[in-house]
């Protein structure tokens, strides 16, 4: 088999777990929704990403994509897709000099809807871009670190056109968060290290989403889990889940393998490299290679090198070991082929289907971050049930009506 | 030791698990940041809502209070609670005819909040006391089905003062409706029947919180648990997370324990029992007593008797027994002692949290259903935390920050 | 309803549940396999044990019933088995001046099959009843603390009839043991003192069946539970899924709950009680009154009173209390109704099939402990599957010889 | 870095995880106990495995090594170990022409003692070079399939020296076949198929130790598991840990993964085929390459072609896709790296102790099956206990008698 065919069947592999994207494509070929609009997309190249951006091009959207990092661009894949006519900016691929030139080229693309995987777009596009705003309808946003950034973003007056923050509605959080990256992730991290789970001593920092799905992913392969948190209402879920709560500086004293899956920075930093014991593995899967402290690990360490593909040895100076992987990349994008297909069904969906309503509804919305309507969410549900083969209950008229009134009596 | 002394131990008993409103209580009898308000109060009489009452009295209030069906009324509570001072409305206690008429009473108090269940005294004030409506500050709304009640209401134009909606916050979310419903529902199945939860098939409706604590608690203890469900959002949830997910209508057919957690009506209703075998049990174990339809239930049996205490018998035509859990009521306040006094620390503390916040900021607030505000919540969770002795993280500046503006860089 | 109208539906509806010895007891009843038999049964006076007395009587057995302790004696019950024409021995049923009398009592009916609940029967048949040795056929040994005692008493040479261990057999260890010890406990502590679960630390003494169930069965509840074993292959074991383990002193120093299921003594002593924190509850799910030390505990105590329902605090020279449940003895049969029947089907099917091997094959048996044989516990397995409508595969021929003959090739 | 280098590094991380071999071999280097002994080794050729071999060429045996199956032979590991100057026999390596001649060549180094993977070695050993019986001094058999059948080779008087099975006893079962067969398995399901766990009905064929930990996993990763099994005590223990039972014919109409774990053949065969859906994936996790019935697999296609690296799509007449992994070979060794290291550590020092054991007492050992004696699977569990640094109680002198007499009191 050719390079080029092992391509296009690792294609069609995940292709057949995403029924609802399948579905969306054909109608969308159908109805051209998106004829005529510029599209710039910032995304994760993997197969799974492949129907997607194909999605978006059949609904007749003009498409430029760029790789949203380095660790996350499957080189086979945007071949691929340059290959089948799509404008796509991706190390390797174009002699463009850094991730933010190759953003700069996708805005230069002057789009009428952003798809962002965070905040790089938009941030370049406010910081140098400004003048492209007036000509833009919208924008999509993917994870959580970009739509809580959106939101205060918001709330200081700078948004200018509405925003459809994918992440922190259900239809996301449920599926890709908890259960994408908690699958990915030890995915990722047994793939890289062959580590054993049972018995072992991990720390997850943040108990959002993501951490928690990834600390139940753990324990449940029977390992000792210690939850780093810095909400009280999140630390007391994990508490009360059954995991130990305590602060970063304990828990670097006892873990063996640490995940951060916060969105935020510098999370295992030099006071926590200090007190961890030989041997330990530090993991992100959360958001950037800022979770991590790395450029501190690299300052102490004596020694580097790489022990294993993605496996750098840290060796401090009293000769303790410290193993990253991916660099501080999150891990699961890095090590591994993403999240199941099957899950990334539900969140392209959900991606897909904000931009049409964006393009469909831009005039009537605030210029402020939504939730994707709830009936899409519905919809998308809907969809995926039907493929999975699920019917479930409709209420009858009585039923609606029963939470519409104040009740007289007592129940 | 003499029933009084009994009843003093067990109000002590549950005391020893609240530390919040210990420590709550003492702040509110020092500050009396309710002296001089009338409350009508409408809650379950059972041990841990003692802590509750006895905070609010001491924080000067002069209060009402109502038991909110005749099946959660400890009469041991309620009579110690008379007892000491507090004007209680519960059957057995009074010669009021029903329990129309103590709402009706409790609302002849003139109360500037009321304190609701669900929308018992509301629905009764809006009804047939609203003369009382402009002296009334806010209220304050303990569980999900009434918080709904009340969006819709006030989404129709008719709320004439804030209310608070306790349910759907996650301080209440999260530990009462998830882990308390889920602790105490099966702790009053087993008192009740016994069974052998290890094999059994059982059906839980709804996968809202309430559902959710019990459909996972009852896989733990070796059940094979299907769902059933109407919004596609928590049917694609349940199915993720393992559970079959089936109409009731098939569901019917195979299970052998059936629960209830909706705050709907009819959810097992003559087209499910004519399909149930012989020796089903069936549980409500979320909002009043029409959850299971016990009308039908009781006209198409050619006998009924109870064959346990709270467990009633009924033999359809064809000999098939159902055995009804406590008349269709709520089991988990019926049958056992309710939710863990351990977690209703955590609601009761944003109850009485809620009212003290009425108190203050009524006259600035919105008439619609709000959420407890967010630093409220955080201060009980940080409260209780320090309880169990454990520390969490906290931010620092640059990590603070980092949210706050949009980034330039892809990461 | 009269009382004994209530302890009749109280035993039919444990019969509903026990599908097994419906069916033994009915062909128990063709047969008469015991016919002509004396009987000596030292028992739990539980509801679920009806069932195995009635069919071992059905079988033509002439019995004599003993309580095996105070704490897991249902006088109704007793009563009733009274009532039907047993000779019981039971505190409140007769004058005899304590257990061993009881059990003296038992002995002297001449029994020509012994059916011990651990060694109380046999231990004093031993020591002060040799001569009626000879007439004996066999005996069945219930838990596994008297297994073990019976195999070393053989190993030592000493025994001189052979004995059926129903313990340390699969047909007992994986269900009455594992789930049945989980389920009884969990739901005693929970009725005796309404603990929050979720968040607790826990720590359980000992990882053999009954260990291991309560663990899971608190980890599932969301407990942090800590294990402590003597055993470093079944350390190993809880390590690896998931549990902490360390020494009962450091153990100590951070549970809130303590419960031991080891089958030995003296597990909880002066030691730990010298360490544990205010507030604790000790709890033994394992054997006899021995595991906690309650007589260092009671010396050591300034002050001790019943606070609840077997309930009793210990408030030591410092002010700390400790909470002890049920005296110390078994709190699955002493503060709730014991094991659920749908698994005493099983235990109780296996005990009265082990006594009619007895009864049969008694004359070719050695003189040791022996296990349940294989074809004996399929059979119940069998039958319980069927009660449960579930049906399963059979080996053909070919799969059948697989196993007879070493391979030639490698696979 | 160099291909030998990477090999180099890869085993050197795999060490990292092996304290237990770590120490053995080092006492071995110091004792050599095996000085003088010739032995031939049946084993997969992965990292993990370099540890055993070194530390049994440290103890001075005089070792030829042979790939137990082509499917799980690491070449490069293979090189490395003919390069580090032992005698290894693996595809590629050699030009011996099929597994039978290398097992043959195996033999003719006329081994003292035999290690064997399950009855490879030993069953050609019988069939055809019966002459070297007479010097073999014992073996050690490492997986069940191979113990089982060297029990009835025993049972029917054939075996003529002692045999340890390592299998069957606590030490390996709980550790390598519960946990390592979950962990590997699942690992390689994830790498070659990327499927969505999350809601997959999943069929498991046998409810052994690995069959329970891979529906355990899939469990806890969200599947609905289906359990078939052929002995009904391991039935009835999967439906009361939850599990759906049913005969396989009914689960073939309903599974999507299907996943064999019996030591048997023809688990799945042409009659289930026949009722399975489009899209279906097959893994072997068990024994062999015969579980799968991939002959009449391949005979009943119209099409076969590989989709992806080991997996291979067989389309029926009908034009329903089954998706075969590892040609049927057990997945975890042949499509990742198998059991976590940190698993084998036990499950080598087990085999390499068992060699010890048998060069030491052969003499005096009965020609049957043995388990590894008690003390050694206790030592070799302290000894990981003592590198995961967890200590453990011990008992005193009267806890220890407490088993030794039987007590003359009810407890």
């Amino acid at each position: 088999m050719s390079g080029s065919d092992r391509t296009a069947e690792k294609i069609s592999w995940v292709d057949r777990d995403m029924p609802v994207m399948r579905a969306l494509r054909e109608r969308f070929r159908a109805e051209t929704p998106l004829a005529g609009r510029r599209l710039s997309v910032n995304v994760h190249l993997l197969p799974s990403t492949v129907p997607l951006l194909s999605a978006l091009r059949d609904a007749g959207a003009d498409l430029v994509v760029c790789g949203s990092n380095p660790m996350s661009t499957d080189s086979d894949v945007a071949g691929w897709l340059g290959d089948h006519g799509m404008t796509v900016l991706a190390p390797g691929l174009d002699d463009l000099d850094g991730d933010r030139e190759r953003l700069l080229a996708a805005l230069d693309h002057h789009p009428h809807v952003i798809v962002d995987e965070a905040d790089g777009l938009l941030g370049l596009l406010y910081a140098e871009r400004e003048e492209l705003v007036p000509t833009i309808l919208g924008a999509s946003v993917h994870t959580l670190t970009g739509v809580r950034r959106l939101h205060r973003f918001a709330d200081q007056g700078h948004l200018r056109f509405p925003v459809i923050g994918i992440d922190g509605s259900p239809i996301k959080q449920l599926f890709d968060n908890e259960m994408g990256t908690a699958q990915s992730t030890l995915d990722a991290i047994t793939r890289l290290t062959h580590p054993l789970f049972y018995g072992l001593r991990a720390v997850v920092a943040g108990f959002g989403a993501c951490g928690r799905g990834i600390a139940k992913a753990l324990a449940h392969r029977g390992a000792d889990v210690i939850v780093t948190e810095v909400d009280p209402v999140r630390a007391l879920w994990a508490v009360t889940s059954g995991f130990r709560v305590m602060p970063a500086d304990d828990a670097a004293e006892v873990g063996e393998l640490f995940i951060t899956a916060t969105g935020n920075i510098n999370i295992f930093n030099g006071s926590h490299f200090a007190r961890m014991k030989d041997g330990v593995t530090l993991v992100n899967a959360g958001h950037g290679n800022g979770e991590i402290d790395v450029a501190t690990l690299a300052d102490t360490a004596s020694d580097s090198r790489t022990v294993l593909p993605l496996v750098t040895e840290y060796r401090d100076g009293r000769g303790r070991r410290r193993f990253l992987l991916a660099e501080g990349y999150p891990v699961n994008t890095a090590g591994s082929s993403g999240h199941p297909p099957g899950l990334m069904d539900i969140s392209f969906a959900a991606q897909a289907l904000g931009v049409e309503h964006l393009v469909k509804n831009a005039s009537r919305m605030s210029n402020t971050v939504h939730q994707l309507p709830q009936e899409v969410q519905q919809h998308i549900a809907r969809a995926k049930l039907a493929a999975l083969e699920v019917s479930i209950d409709r209420q009858d008229l009585e039923q609606r009506q029963y939470d519409d009134q104040l009740s007289f009596a007592p129940r």
